[in-house]
């Protein structure tokens, strides 16, 4: 298919990045171009590693920048910045953020006349699809979300930050009672906190006051105040060897009614071994549908609830009515 | 919201159409103009009760016509001649005759200008949707849908049809080991006979050669020839108490690697206590959808794959992306 691939080109080399770029094999009608970095990284695939700086010249050899910055500095930045010479998709997952964010990257798009796709990960991303669609199907009902068992980068971050922590990972952990209530059809309605407990695993410095550390781990807002939060101190080796893979997971669950008293259940649910890549997939897999909307002449920032499935998938329309439909 | 309500016909008054009409009011932006029967029927709702010939004097009162009819007869003849004069949705659902079938009502609506959406229920509907996203995000992967357990309405239907049988009802049952040997990330493919057990209550008429019966169902093809069948004769009273509801459900479980040998699994569960009413709400919320489409001056047939999810929602995309991205 080379010569017919869509030119991709990844910017950031997290784990993120590096997922993007080992995944995109997986993708016959993608192609990798150039990875983008701040830094000097070293890469495994043979496509050149340019620095950000001079991204710009290279708009016309990219047919979609695959954004894998983080969310807290990064893309707010990045995301309008790219949004104005390439099409884009990132996985932008700060939810009280994600209008504003929206706008500036719709304004810097229909500028540079580009399209873009924001907060296509998994949440926000397919557990939002999931969560429009099973309203719009069953509107007497309710949709609950469960993470986990699994890491949160940005709680691990935020332990991470504080004073004497030397290394943190952080578990969400749903509690199973609360979503088989929510699957049951009882309409009860949890706050996150009820439905999740934070589970911490806290490397501290030599001599650091672990009562401290762990008073303002469970006191931090957003972040931990308001959930059941438990701190275990364990040493470097120990978080190296038993908490250094990114697993993830969760169920959106809605549970709603018709008629008198006929109940139904739908639940999408989520193991993931590699959040990092399965992340890093679901944006390949929206790289694509940004490309075909751009050649259809649409232009602007879109969300995961505007386009057309149809657009994600390697096959043709027909070949899905076909075999899927 | 009386005067911009979307007018909605429903066209025929079995389990599905019955479950449309009484489902239309929890769609706070859809109204129920009138209902089209081949035959009198006596409905709950007050509205009037139209002969189908006499549809056609109808066409600009409605805006999208649900209909509900059979699979095997109705839709075949139906689905092309509704939608040259209205917008339709419907959820045919003979797999193999898909693409057929959207050819005819394709070539109807864009002779009438018109939009239609067909085979918009779970299973040709948001299983179909489901098979496509987890393929498209996660390419190196296989995809099985287990359905039940349910009542089959087809496969009831089919042996009622049987010289000697009074009564009948099949319940399609899902094989829970080979469920979670596709949930294991396990690569083995299973035949939807290996995947299923069909299981028979059959009411025979008085003094009807049983063995025969039996015999005859399990060698139907395509039905029950090469599924696990097993079948029970009971009385007439038996099944009215115990197999008079239309309870159903599946799931779509998609296992996927990324990296060397990070295993992902992606699955969409349903259990519903009504299948007839559960597929009319679906029926609903493309009606909406197919509304919309239309209004944007779009014309033709079109699939659950062809659809923004966003038309879906009886939100504004402002309110879904602040409430659930």
């Amino acid at each position: 298919m080379t010569g017919t691939r869509i030119r991709v080109g990844i910017c950031g080399y997290g784990n993120l990045g590096a997922g993007a770029a080992r995944e995109i094999e997986k993708f016959p009608d993608l192609e990798l171009v150039a990875v983008f970095s701040r830094r000097p990284v070293e890469i495994a695939q043979d496509v050149p590693v340019v620095r950000l700086e001079e991204a710009g010249a290279w708009k016309d050899r990219i047919d979609v920048m695959v954004l894998c910055g983080g969310s807290a500095t990064d893309l707010p930045e990045q995301g309008p910045q790219f949004a104005r010479d390439f099409c884009t998709v990132d996985s932008f997952d700060n939810h009280a953020e994600i209008p504003s964010y929206l706008a500036a990257v719709d304004e810097a798009a229909r500028a540079g006349g580009r399209t873009s796709i924001i907060s296509a990960g998994w949440d926000p991303g397919l557990f939002s699809l999931m969560r429009v669609m099973m309203g719009a199907v069953l509107p007497e009902g309710m949709t609950q979300t469960f993470w986990g068992k699994g890491v949160s980068q940005g709680h691990s971050s935020a332990i991470r930050a504080l004073d004497g922590v030397v290394d943190a990972v952080q578990y969400t952990v749903p509690d199973h009672r609360v979503m088989n209530q929510a699957r049951s059809g009882e309409p009860l309605e949890f706050t996150a906190g009820e439905r999740h407990t934070r589970l911490c695993f806290v490397v501290a410095a030599e001599g650091a006051d672990t009562g401290r550390i762990e008073r303002e781990i469970k006191e931090m807002p957003n972040y931990f105040a308001g959930y059941n939060t438990e701190v275990h101190f364990i040493s470097a080796e120990d978080l190296l060897t038993n908490h250094s893979r990114l697993p993830h997971g969760g169920s959106v669950i809605h549970s709603g009614k018709t008629g008198e008293e006929n109940v139904h259940l739908m639940e999408l649910l989520l193991k993931l071994d590699s959040n990092p890549e399965f992340t890093a997939s679901i944006l390949l897999a929206y790289a694509r549908a940004v490309y075909r909307l751009h050649a259809q002449g649409e232009v602007g920032a879109r969300t995961v609830f505007d386009i057309p499935p149809v657009f994600l998938a390697a096959s043709s329309r027909d070949t899905l009515i076909t075999d899927l439909l």
